[in-house]
Formats: C-alpha cells, structure tokens, sequence
C-alpha cells in the first residue's frame, strides 16, 4: 500500500492511513539502526538534495543520515555557496538542480510554502523540512512515533503543545496530525503566543500550564526561540519560566505523571529546567533516534513509489 | 581508443577526436541518468577532489554529482576552510593533496593556468572546472553536445556566442572546441566587450545582433556578469537589452527561427527576455543535463586511461 | 589482540603496544592507497562525526579519506553551522549526536580535555583531532610510522622537537608516545616558548639549534603559529629564523646528515628555508600519505573492537 501522495508537504489533510504506514514502516528501520552495520541498499542510485535556505544541524544531520542509511547520494545546498547571490530566481534554481535527474528533494525555507512551490516547478518528490511558521512534518511525524513508543497507542491520547505556538510551525503539523490519528490536541502558553484561528481548528487552548498537565497525558514543550523575536512576546525570560517552565517542583506539586517531548534545542532554565530535561518523564534522546527512522520511511516510501 | 591527453586544461589543441569521443562517451552515460538506479561502479574506490577558489553552485554540484554517478568519491575542498588563510603556498597545499593519494582534481580558480600549473606540481589527472577569463571546456563540451543532440550534426553548423566575449572563459572554449570540430563560430556584442585578438583567431565579429541571428543556426548567449564588472562596459542594463537582449519580438520581426543556448545562470531581462528563457527555441535545462553526462565522460576518460 | 581503550585520546599512558599495533596495521593500509582501487569494505555500515571546532584542512580531509576508504558513513559537522548559535550546550549537542546513532567521532576542539568529556557523556569511540594545547595523538603516530619507515626503528632513535613547544599539542603527543616506544625525545626553542614543566617529563632542552641537530637523529620541526600569538613570543620572524630556523647553509656548516619531519602547513622562509622544505632531509610529503594510514588503522582498531 502506497502513500496517496508523492510529496511530503506538511501534515494537513494526509490521512491517517499514511501516516500509521510511516510509522509502521519507521519502526523497521528503527531495527536497522541497531545493527551493527545501519545500512539498507533501499535507495542506490537515488539522488537526494538537501535545500536548506535556513541553518539547521540537527534536521539537517538527521535527513542526511537516513538518506546514506538507505544507501542513497545526498547533496547538500546551502544558500550561503548557491547562485541566489548572482540573482538567479529561485524558480530557476530549481529546474537547474532537477535537470540534474534529482530524484528527491528535502527543503528548508523561512517562507511558507516554498515546498508546494516545489512541486508545481519541478518532478522530484518533495519533502517538506520546516517552512516559515507553517509546518513541519516530520518532526511532527517523529512526536508521533515517540508517544506510539512510550504509550502504545496515539487514539485517544491527549497531547497539550506548549509555548510559542503563534510561530512554530511544529506545533501546526502537530496539530493537523494529532487529530488525523484520533488523539486529543490541545494548546498552552502566553496569549500573545496563541494564534486567534487556534480555537477554529478544535483545538483547546490553556493558559495555565498546570491546568494543562492536569489534563494531559503529554506535553509537547516548544523551544522559546530566543534567537529570533521570541522576547517581543513576554516581559522577561524568568517570568516566561516562573509561568510556563516545566520543573520538577511543579510536577511534585501537582503530583501529575506526564510524558514529555521536545523537539530540541532545549534552552534549559527557560521552557524546562535542566532536572526535567535530563530526569525521567522525558524522552528527547528517543525522539532524536527516532527522527532518524521516520525520516528514512518518508524517503523509502516516496522514493520507491513509482 | 584512449584520450591523447591526462589532463582536460583547455580546448585549445585538442583534437577533433577527443572531443568527439567524450561526446559519444557522454551519449552512453546520458542514458545512465534516466535509469531508475543512475550509477555505475566505474571509478569506485577513486578519489576526485573538488578544489573550488571560486563560489559556484551548478558547476561543482554537476562534477559532484558525475563523481557520485560513477561510485567515486568525492571530496570538496573550498578556500574558504582551506590552510590558504595559515600562510601556506598553493604549490605546497596541491602537493599535500597529492600526498593524500587523489587520482584527479577538478579545480576552479580565478587565475587563468592555475590547472596547468597542477599538472606541473602534481601526477594527478586534472580538469578545468574554469580558470579565470581563460577556458571552462566542459562547459563548452556540454554545449557542443546539446547543439548536436539537437541539430543532429556539428560539422558546418553556424553558431554566434554573444555577450562579453572579453571575459568569458566560456566563449573562448567555444571558439577553440567549435573550430576543431569544423563549426563556423562567430561572436556578437558591444565593442567594448569583443576583445581584439578574436579576429586573429578566425572568428567573425558581429556588432548588431540581428546579423548575428539572420547569419547563424545557433545563439550561444553568454550571462552578462552583473556581480563583476559588467557594468563598467555599457551605459546601462536597459540599453544592454535593447541591443543585444533576445526577445521573443525580436525572433519575431526577423521571422528566424534560432536554437538558444545559455550557460546559466540567467539574468531575465538582461541578455534574455524571461519568454525567451522558457520558450520553445532554447535548450537551457537540456544542457544542464547533459552537462552532468558529459563530465561523467570527461571523468570516467581520464580515470580509466592507465 | 585489540588495543586496549576504546578511544584515542592522547598517548599519555598508552602502552608501547598499542602503539605499535597501530602502526603495524598502519602499513597494511598503505598498501591499499597503493593500489587502483584504494578501499576497502571493513566499516560499511559505521558512521563517523568529524566535529570540527575548530577551521582544519588537512586533519579533516585526512580523516575523511581514511573514512570513505573504509566504507564508514563520514558526516561533517562545524561549528559554524551548529545549534551552539542557539544557545544549545556543547552537552547536549554530544548526546543528539549519539542519539542519531552514531559510532565514531572524530573530533577537534579549541579546549583540552574535550575528547575526555565527549567520552563521558557518549558511548561512542572518540578519537582526538587536536584539543587546544594538550594532544594530537594521531599526528604524533604519523610522524613515528614516518621515523620507522625511513629509519627502520623507534627504539633508541633520538628526536628533538623545534619550535614553540609550550603551545604546542604536537609535541606532547609527540613526547609520550616517543617515551613510551623507547626514542630519546628532547625540544629546542626560545625559552619563551619551552614551558617549565618539560624538564619533569624528562625531557632534554636545547637553546641552541647547532646543539639539537647535533646530538640528534631526528628534528620534528613545528610550524610557527603566524595566525595566533606566535609573534609575542619572540621579537620578529627574521630574528626567529636566524636563531632556529633550518636552512641548507646551516646543515652545510655542521656537516651533519639529520632526518626532518614537519606537520605543515610550513611557513617557508621562518621555520624552515624553502631549499630545506623540498630537499633531501625531509619526509614531509610521505608523512601526509602515512597520516591516512595511520588514521585507517586507527578508526579500524576502535571500529571493530565489539
């Protein structure tokens, strides 16, 4: 049973029959990444472009590894060295990389649907790897094998993403695909970070985290970009902490036991504290082996379609 | 029947046979790319090392993507990360390279003889990736090889390269493989950029280009370097266009129908108009292709001759 | 008989064994970069990080050619485009790492003791490239495989090392390894840059050049560090190079025949004259051949231990 698409271009509207395939076919390749030698011969011969018009390590790092894992060439592209400096359009440099008989392309952009863009232009499969504030598959896509790991089941699950979900477009993908497979999404963090259309997508909206632990089963804990505008959004870094930090005195407190998940990097003292992040409701580590095994079955199932 | 030469430096001198064995050696490799597995065990355990002093995108992805095709591997060295910035001379940079067991270098550098003078330092087999105003003959290679897929021939076909002929590597390594093979070249453009020693070579020089359309088969269309110093050499962009820009009214006034070629990449609305750039006389993405297929050739020649 | 670490951190305590297992599986693999076909299939399957801290040409292209040669997956990862721009720890950067599954990582760092600390938070074999001025185990063990081959032993064979010991973790890699192996090992410097500590690791200390070249059969002559501090250490590059440079004219005055070895890159004209650089004393080429197969036999032994 193939994938109804050819494109892995954001979460939204795939049915839940794909997404329990790449996950089920994740979990084969996770038995791969145990073996000594971690390597298929799957996609030889296939040529993967990785576009990153955006820095990235450990996205970047994860995709390419599950591209040479499956035995495929991986080509790297950073903006940095690419011909956008001698005013080429970006419509251009695509066709020029296709025409090179890319099978597949893997794309980072900071604009929102840069990757559909893709697919209009050119005849590779695409794979959406973070554009904009829009989505973020899968990442979303290595949550969701990483709570069916921890808790068995995704139906039913009731999953609360915190933090700054106005610009995070992990927590969209999270979102759309969450309620796909019959879980239970919720939102939690500082009004200013909660989009207005949240509560139009059947999504509950918290504004007090222990109301969220309270009624959750895992927590979802988004990176505060610091990096980017995120300070515009709250007064000061302690007080983001003091309302939203998850620590080990707030669980106490609660006397709540949770799952939680973090895409990483972790800014510790600000959406976790550094016991959280290394204590034992937590599994971060898991959901980085298991973006490697995800994002293997997304290439195996779009690359060998045809 | 082997290459008469380990090296591809240039296009000057080499005879009529080379070029036409790399061509009928490209054709085999061309139909390699449109397999589903495009790779082949040729060069395996070979080493090429990319050493590029010069940012580029197209060519260095086409020759990485040609080593990967043929099981090389392949190894990028920009000057950037280089010990160029701890004083060390070029020679004593090539000769360590060499002492690390490489079989051939593709180098690009912005000083003309920079791969002649690696043939002198080193045993290496060395290709032209571009030296600065000097030749880029795979370039030229790839376009002799989309003007015969096209026009079925070479021999007698009448082709004028047009633009800044004076700084264009790309143009001199034209001329020199277009004579071998027995085409007619010409060149077109402001007087300003058509340097003088190019009549002496036996070229024709066409200062209005709709001469040069009327008179020829083929329109080699050179970008006008814009991040240079192009600009120093017409009065503005705008006039540039109106006398040398190939536009679709153009074509249409002189009722001439023209293959178009261009190295990419391209300034719409400098040296073609954008309906020119996707319209049905230009070949621009053929070339793209073919030039993988070609430096295939070009590699698999050289890595195989001993 | 496997070493006995799983890492290589330094040559500090390493047993003279170890060492010379090293070196001995060391000469197989110079076999096979003499071959056409220089690879074998012994780490298909591993993948190794080179986690460079710090800018490195010839280290990481050594280390990745002996990698490729292997068969391992290399993956490169610089700081320049990792999450440590985020605010992320060096910590957990280490353990996504690991979590990616990975096995081997090479790794270079501006602080002493890092490869020590990536041993304690990862199960990965580590393998020190440089860290700060403490070890560069590897290219110690290239400059004894290169004493060995020329001059047929280690033991007994007296080595003076040149230059600005203090900041310098060749030399004291250099110095344990050569105590451990049975070599006489001494420095020559500017007091200013032969550390206080050298005479308690039983070191001999020369001032005058004439006295080391005479007393010795080797001079492992380290590069001047231009680009850092070098320069406050004594008055002026001239000065440096008449009172320790290596120059034809001074091996010509004491009529003594002695073994050179540099790890590059060279400073023509300071640490050694030019007609010294290409002459007949020096091994400074076959020790970049030999630091492949110093680092195949190394990535070998720690990769195929379990």
């Amino acid at each position: 049973m193939p994938l109804t698409s050819r494109h892995l271009l954001g979460l939204q509207g795939v049915p839940k029959e794909d997404i329990l395939l790449i996950l089920d076919t994740a979990t084969t390749f996770k038995e791969v990444l145990d073996r000594p030698i971690k390597k298929v011969p799957t996609l030889q011969g296939k040529t993967v472009v990785n576009l990153f018009y955006e820095n990235s390590t450990r996205t970047r790092i994860s995709f390419e590894l599950a591209e040479k894992r499956l035995s495929a060439d991986a080509l790297n592209f950073s903006v940095s060295t690419s011909s956008v400096k001698k005013g080429e359009t970006f419509k251009d440099t695509i066709r020029n990389i296709e025409a090179m008989k890319v099978d597949m392309i893997v794309v980072r952009h900071s604009a929102a649907g840069v990757p559909y863009f893709l697919t209009q232009i050119s005849n590779c499969n695409v794979i959406n790897a973070g554009d904009g504030t829009h989505e973020h598959p899968t990442q979303a896509l290595l949550d969701f094998y990483s709570i069916r790991e921890k808790l068995g089941r995704l139906q039913g699950v009731r999953v609360c993403i915190v933090g700054d979900i106005a610009h995070s477009r992990v927590a969209l993908s999270n979102i759309f695909g969450l309620k796909a497979v019959g879980a239970e999404v919720s939102v939690c963090g500082p009004a200013t970070m909660i989009p207005g259309f949240i509560e139009d997508l059947g999504v509950k909206v918290y504004h007090r985290i222990d109301d969220a632990i309270m009624e959750n089963d895992v927590l979802n804990v988004l990176r505060i970009q610091l990096e980017r505008k995120a300070r515009e959004y709250f007064p000061s870094i302690r007080e983001y902490h003091n309302y939203f930090g998850i620590t080990r005195e707030r669980l106490d407190r609660l006397g709540k036991d949770i799952l939680i998940l973090h895409p990483g990097p972790i800014n510790r003292g600000v959406e976790l504290s550094s016991e959280i992040a290394d204590g034992m409701n937590q599994i971060i580590l898991q959901q980085v082996t298991n973006g490697v095994a995800v994002r293997m079955a997304v290439l195996y199932l779009l690359g060998t379609q045809n």
